[in-house]
């Protein structure tokens, strides 16, 4: 069972992947207790949850921590795996991730980035009934057959020095701290722009991270007021393409490059000469759509 | 459609692989031109046929290249796509790949290891009207929903620099063909030290690879003779795990790591320095062995 938001929310299949496996897949909104409650009920056999515990898209459509609460407690009675998809949150949101910030422990947990020091590489943690099963030795003790676990890119050695000084620098300094207020900063900075501009759109986001709300809708709305969990998630995600297009592209004229979709993190590696020409060069996207 | 050899021939799911996932799924013994036949027209909705050119398992296997040329025209002729996995073959057998060096191309081509100069990363090559499917532009441009290609690992430049140099070595010297005359002498060698106290193993493969035949039927046989086409697939990857596991304790011992089941690839690194040791490290290890 999946709870997110993707392309594909319906649960139909995305060209490349099997209808077999899109219909092994479950999806549920996310925050969804009833929905979640329900499906429990009517599917005896699921095997696993998977979810991104600050929500899909590192929160771009923010999720209550109490529904990560309600989940641990009906798979752990139900006997269901919850995987935590902490590929983004891992060792961002706070050092010990969204698990540790939030004090829930999911049974498996999906890390990347971060946990090689940004080369390639991830990690798979958790309960070792499960990563037993992985483990040449002690599946054969327990006489089964082990699952499977390629190894082209396994034990790189260049990912792993990487990881290990990313993870030191993470457990020894206030880096993810430094990240975190660094992303209040710039939310903060860049709904400001905004007000100033009387744009109804918002930036926000939770931690390090940052989402800009392009309002389709042109409903009212205060920048720096602006609560992403009170907006439904479909409308969270809607945008434009073009318009995001013109800002990236408005945002790159100032020097200033950002992902397609214009989310992202911080990082401690963000100082206030990067706070202050993210924010002109937002003022200077801003304007230039106005004026269009 | 897959043609080689797993754990799984028979198309049984491994553990924690989907029964939908494995449903979707013929394994065809490799070289199998009947079996082929069979499936080709029993089953008019084949999308693809993944093979290893050289064989399963870098060759542990061999296949014919016939059977490549039989691949070829029957799937371009019943419109399946074609897929070379040239993970371990490509840019080592030749610089063209397995594909280069028997001359035939196929569809797709899966790579790894060699492409991003043994850093993570990996590459999926080919004809342009399967490639656009995963470009924004051109799958847009045809009305047509993107197949998706998940970001995390991708583009990253410290294993696309290596890949780059690893690339340009392998063009512009002769790194494949000292690689494959290292292959030749070291299996040469090898299976010298096992004439030479009367093993009835052979070491055999092409190119720059090799592989361990431990002959657990105790069959006679000449180990620079031996043709390991001669022996039924089945039969040329049956192993005693206990049996391998002590040729390769013995062999680290002599100071030579080898991979668990005793195959593995030389690279133009490897000089005479390299052969000696090698041959030593065995004699000790299979004279070990039979004093046991």
């Amino acid at each position: 069972m999946v709870t997110g938001y993707s392309g594909h929310y319906d649960g139909s299949p995305a060209p490349g992947v099997l209808s077999q496996v899109a219909a092994a897949a479950i999806t549920i909104a996310p925050g969804d207790v009833a929905a979640t409650r329900t499906t429990f009920a009517a599917e005896p056999d699921i095997a696993a949850v998977i979810i991104e515990p600050t929500g899909a898209h590192f929160g771009r459509t923010p999720l209550a921590p109490s529904f990560l609460e309600f989940l641990r407690d009906e798979t752990k009675a139900r006997g269901i795996v919850l995987i935590f998809d902490e590929v983004v949150t891992g060792f961002r949101v706070a050092p010990g991730g969204a698990q540790g910030l939030f004090g829930i422990r999911p049974y498996l947990t999906t890390l990347g980035k971060i946990v090689a020091g940004g080369l390639p590489g991830g990690a798979l943690a958790g309960s070792a009934d499960i990563m037993e099963q992985i483990d040449f030795a002690a599946s054969a003790d327990a006489g089964a057959e082990k699952v499977g676990h390629q190894g082209t890119f396994n034990a790189n050695p260049v990912s792993a020095a990487a990881g290990i000084e990313a993870l030191s620098l993470i457990a020894e300094t206030d880096v993810c701290e430094r990240a975190n207020e660094f992303g209040d900063n710039l939310r903060y900075c860049l709904n400001a722009v905004l007000a100033e501009l009387s744009m109804p759109w918002a930036v926000y986001g939770e931690y390090s991270s940052f989402h800009l709300f392009a309002n389709s809708k042109q409903r009212d709305l205060d920048p720096s007021a602006f609560e992403a969990s009170a907006v439904e998630p479909d409308k969270l995600i809607r945008a434009d393409p073009a318009l995001l297009s013109s800002v990236r592209l408005a945002m790159l004229v100032g020097g200033v490059d950002l992902t397609p979709r214009f989310s992202g993190w911080a990082s401690a590696a963000h100082g206030p000469d990067e706070l202050e020409a993210t924010e002109d060069a937002f003022r200077f996207a801003e304007q230039t759509l106005k004026t269009q």
